[in-house]
């Protein structure tokens, strides 16, 4: 199916999923582990299940193939059986489901998390769902799903894995929580939203984990912060554990009490995960008969994202400038020798005086290669850094590091040119995230006008490609005031940006290159940049003169330099 | 002779003084001291040396009264002399005259100056200045010339002394200085010039100590800052001491060279000074030749001074707050004590960290004196401070304070209804300076734009009454951030006051009185501000965060904290 196709679908009812297979099957006595290798040895036993889903009313039905992916098999000692399992299981599910029930693809994790939290390699875990998806692709699946996942980064290969493979079917791309609105990995449903916003699925959500009342709030807190439609599976209610094994007791018309709640929240897609059978799907379904999914109001906040942390261009942002060797001869040899001890040691200090985002520079390029920028990404995801700005030069390095990058990028920068634009455009596409838009073309424009035009001239560009301009920072462009160039042509572009609704950045430092007392500068200027409406700049978080005049700008606004995520998870409805 | 029409002459054509008197005596064998006893003794004397002035062309004399005050004459012994003297010279000068000459009364040193730097209270030596003035008035003298004046205290002294007499008649006023372009008091002659701009005199002017070329320099200065008319008396060169007496020896035509660079540098009277004759003044009288003085280009600044400190708001005025007891128990008392060692020490702290004027704040004043305030006044005097923003709630006491001081002051402040401008610029009127404008009538207004014109409103009522607009320094209103004032409403006032050409300032700190971080929310503030066209601020210059705000701010502008006197001091022209 289409992916317009199906967008239009979700606009017209909320569709009903299927709900569990495994512990179906143990149910019915194919305890067996991988269920999908039933797929082979039993296959009627799917057929009828899928076909009893399918009764129950389910719009979609989803591939026996979970676990079917190589490097899981692996682990399972059923390697050999990899593209038959995915194969047959699209063949069964097209019997059962005849021609009027959609056929997804189900995908999950391969059981090791690429770098930093396993030990795989980002592109082979893109390969392996790669490869899964493609076998699932030729046999003729409708979309795909990846479910249960708990790193966000793996998610992230799942995606980019089937996208190698088709750009035409629709894709859902669901995490899994607990309770305290987080995956097991830290990352938070604000943060898996958020990054997935502009990523190139069709529908985000959650499944797993939680029965259905638990996962209400995780599931209001999903609806908050994504513009996107919205799949639900929950649990049937918490496991029991009956010293043998764990089952799920919540019966179909309790666990359909909830179904409501989801739908006045605004789901989309709603179906069953682990506990739940046709009966709990067909007690939905009738519940559910065939109405509208409702309009959301998303509460959208223009914010970056790492794999833990959350961080929103509001009140204002700090973008730390010190990782970058410029001119730190021996910070420039430690990253060459890809000793990151420095580089992490500013991200943490950084981070400690209160940057929002990280400016990552690793210097000059030609000394590095592809393997340095994601060892950079990695080491900084380890350390549970903030969102990172990428300073990059070389196209195909801040690819390799957007690319290894878990949460939502912000790209420093593209100038407005034909040549620059479009790559990243290509970029900000495949792995989302915010650009930094420079005032200038080839040259630098004189007047704030000019460079007004400049941006306004960018974003049009940007937005016949799909980009917004909420995506866009506009920098108006900081000039070195010892060569004599006039800073107020960069206040007044600042905000003439702000009146047309443009958030703004600046390098704050440029503007005291080689003069003296350099932090009064920029601590001035700063004051008088955010009363003309500046919302971020990359500067020295360890300056505390500079900290101090944002600090008194942002109270003369009635806000204080950071506020706390927690705000930002409460409920805005 | 009235003062307009003295004017008018002025306008029309450069008058002719007189030459010396002393140094002709003695030549003429009446070295005998006071020369003004010849106004007794030798009454034939004096009138055939002021005939030969009058042959010599001259259209001013003056009369034998040099040092003819009373305190001068008690010291040498003469005080029973005193009306005779001054009434008699007058007397002599008319006849000398006749009717085609001007007689100007003659008035110099008491000998002893005003506190601090000599032993006589100010309105003793006032009181001296009255009185001979008022003995001359009533003889009939067409106006007044004080000469050979080095303390500009005593100076005020005389002029306050004369108009107690009379506001008819026109009064010259003279310093003299040595080539450094000070008096031997530390008074620099820009200093002198811009105290006297706003006084009640009609003519400054320069006489004795130097010969004419020597005095080039400084008369070019005097010529540069101020608007008033300009007069000129050299001496005949430098004197020559034979091992008994001090001679001058230029003779008439090489005197009469530097005629040229006078007139060239727009005086509007020249004369001679020690060792003039009648044959130096004609010279002089025949190169003049009725002719026209030129239209002279004033290079104005707006600019506040004490004795020997001279400051303009350019780049920007820091006025120090700190010299205020307000909440500081232990500084009250000190005052109440007349112990002023903490207003010292904040005084000198207060300039050694920047400080472009002091504000003085003596704290509750129903528990203080006249003579507090005087005091204060003499001692940051004999410090020799930096000049004085008075910040003095009732009336009588500002008046106190003003009269005591030897500088141009700032009056802080005065709100725009009648009461309030009336007293206010009856003491502008009478001492000069510059005037605190406060945005507001009874109440403060709420908007920018109703300040705005709250302000024009004030400025209009003070041009009726003959105070510009440049004496003005209008203040937006800084209220209380913690009390929810909006910081923007000031902002957008300093805006719409620098549009139209109207210099501001501000009291910085009732910002975030209250608030945590106080420094970064008035530095952040006044950063804002400057770029908004502030050009002063009361505010705390021990600062560090504050004071950096406004180096960056400055720097901004490509400007520096303070502009060096000497640059003040080259030839702008
Ligand atoms: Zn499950
Ligand atoms: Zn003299
Ligand atoms: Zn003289």
């Amino acid at each position: 199916m289409k992916r317009n196709e199906f967008l239009q679908l979700l606009k017209e009812r909320i569709l009903l999923l299927d709900g569990g297979y495994g512990t179906e099957f143990f149910k019915r006595g194919y305890g067996e582990i991988p269920g999908e290798l039933l797929n082979l040895r039993a296959p009627e036993v799917v057929e009828t299940l899928q076909r009893e889903y399918v009764e129950a009313g389910a719009d979609i039905i989803l591939t026996n193939t979970f676990s079917a992916n190589r490097p899981k098999l692996i682990s399972l000692g059923f390697e050999e059986y990899f593209e038959e399992i995915n194969a047959r299981a699209v063949e069964i599910a097209r019997r059962a489901g005849k021609d009027k029930t959609l056929v997804f693809g189900d995908l999950s994790s391969t059981g090791n998390f690429p770098r930093p939290l396993g030990s795989m390699n980002f592109e082979e875990a893109v390969q392996a769902f790669y490869e899964q998806a493609r076998i699932l692709y030729e046999a003729g699946v409708d979309g795909f799903i990846i479910e249960t996942m708990s790193d966000i980064k793996e998610l992230k290969a799942a995606v980019y894995g089937i996208r190698s493979v088709t750009r035409k079917l629709p894709i859902i791309a669901n995490m899994t929580f607990d309770s305290s609105l987080r995956a097991v990995t830290g990352t938070s449903v604000a943060i898996f939203a958020t990054t997935f916003e502009d990523l190139d699925v069709d529908v985000i959500g959650i499944n797993c984990t939680l029965g259905p009342e638990e996962m209400i709030n995780v599931f209001k807190e999903l609806a908050n912060y994504t513009t996107k439609p919205l799949l639900v599976e929950p649990n049937a209610g918490e496991p029991i554990y009956d010293g043998k094994k764990l089952s799920y007791k919540m019966l179909p018309e309790h666990f359909a009490i909830y179904v409501e709640d989801f739908v006045d929240l605004g789901t989309n897609i709603i179906g069953g995960c682990c506990g739940t059978s046709p009966e709990h799907i067909k007690v939905m379904g009738k519940l559910l008969s065939k109405r509208k999914p409702i309009q959301r109001k998303v509460h959208f906040t223009q914010a970056l994202t790492s794999r833990t942390v959350y961080r929103t261009l509001e009140p204002f942002a700090v973008i730390g400038e010190r990782i970058n060797p410029a001119s730190r001869k021996k910070f420039q040899e430690e990253i060459v020798e890809k000793n990151f001890q420095t580089l992490l040691k500013e991200a943490a200090f950084q981070e400690k005086k209160g940057a929002t985002l990280l400016d990552v520079n690793l210097g000059i390029e030609k000394l590095l290669t592809e393997e340095h920028f994601k060892d950079a990404v990695i080491k900084l995801d380890r350390q549970s850094s903030i969102p990172i700005s990428f300073d990059i030069q070389t196209s195909n390095y801040l690819e390799v590091a957007l690319r290894e990058y878990p949460g939502r990028p912000l790209i420093n920068s593209a100038r407005v040119t034909e040549k620059s634009l479009e790559s990243r455009i290509e970029l900000l596409k495949k792995y989302g995230g915010m650009l930094i838009l420079l005032a200038m073309g080839k040259e630098i424009p004189k007047t704030p006008e000019e460079r007004f035009k400049k941006i306004l001239e960018g974003i049009s560009i940007l937005e016949e490609n799909g980009i917004s301009k909420e995506r866009v920072l506009a920098d108006p462009l900081v000039l070195s005031l010892g060569a004599k160039k006039d800073p107020y042509v960069t206040l007044e572009t600042v905000r003439l940006l702000t009146e047309a609704g443009i958030k703004t950045t600046m390098g704050l430092s440029n503007l005291s290159f080689g003069l003296p007392n350099r932090s009064y500068i920029n601590g001035a200027f700063l004051a008088q940049a955010i009363e003309k409406g500046l919302t971020s700049a990359i500067m020295n978080p360890g300056d505390s003169f500079v900290m101090g005049s944002l600090q008194g700008s942002l109270a003369l606004k009635g806000k204080k330099i950071t506020e706390e995520e927690k705000v930002l998870t409460e409920d805005p409805m």
